[in-house]
């Protein structure tokens, strides 16, 4: 610690200040613990993290998100009972992220597993969410799995009146059939 | 005037600040000329608006909206060249907006007549929208006609992360196939 990473300790002294957080090494301890999920890449302290260990979700779905807080999200507004993929951020060939940096050889190597029936890509409606989005369409289609792509449109409780032009056009592009 | 509507008064004395806005007298005849479309129930000055009186929007689109404020978001926004069809409001019984208040006797015969083909339905994502949604579906089934449904879900540009927990499960329940 100390000169290696200056920063670290700054954040620690800084934690040491909070209620019920007083011994530096035990934050020690879960810093150095904390790492990343050999088959999900989300936070984990075992070398499989607990979604990918259970025997009560379906490894017949899986879902890929950009980072662990968004596997929260999902994990927290609905009933998804399906497995996950953390890409850990999206291609940004500026920022030196490729295929590479967010682990699409490890998900390349899952899908060839033959055992995922559906991909679901939940990567952010941004510019380069989307352009993660239609590789991993890519990914998919050459290991013959079925990619889905969460519905892009009209948040709701929001007002036409005061919503974006793009998602407007793109709800009303992507209008559906009424039961 | 006057006395009978101080704040009308109010509201074109206001005006009258304006550059260019120079006399009550026209204002006056503006307020007293622009009423409601009889086709669309859009303001308009002339009893068909210029939307229902063009030939260049094609008759068997037809979007139902709750506001010309909302008309002119899907105008701006999406390439349409249907029709229109306004509500002036929404379902909603507390505030004494039923059907007849909503002109839906006016839409039931323009259904009836068999030209529209398509009632695009683009009420608000709110409650009350919905419950009006469900109605018109209704109508539209009643008349043989289909009905379809702006898409909902993530807006573009969001993130996941920060979206309310509602329309990110309303985006996972609706996710799509991926070209």
């Amino acid at each position: 610690m100390s000169d290696a990473a200056p920063l670290l300790d700054q954040l620690l002294e800084a934690l040491r200040c909070l209620p019920g957080v007083g011994d530096k090494s035990a934050l020690d301890a879960a810093m150095q613990r904390i790492g990343n999920c050999t088959r999900c890449r989300s936070f984990s302290e075992a070398s499989l993290c607990a979604l990918c260990a259970s025997d009560r979700r379906d490894p017949q779905l899986l879902c890929v998100v950009e980072s662990p807080a968004d596997l929260a999200a999902v994990e927290q507004a609905t009933g998804y009972r399906g497995l996950y993929f953390v890409l850990l951020g999206r291609l940004s060939p500026l920022d030196g992220l490729g295929p590479a940096e967010l682990g699409l050889d490890l998900l390349q190597r899952r899908l060839a597993e033959g055992e995922v029936q559906e991909l679901i890509v939940a990567t952010n409606p941004t510019v380069e969410g989307e352009a993660t989005a239609h590789y991993l369409a890519q990914l998919a289609r050459v290991a013959g799995v079925r990619a889905t792509r969460l519905a892009h449109g009209v948040p709701l409780g929001g007002e036409l009146e005061y919503i974006d032009r793009g998602t407007l056009a793109h709800a009303f592009g992507g209008r559906q059939s009424l039961g």
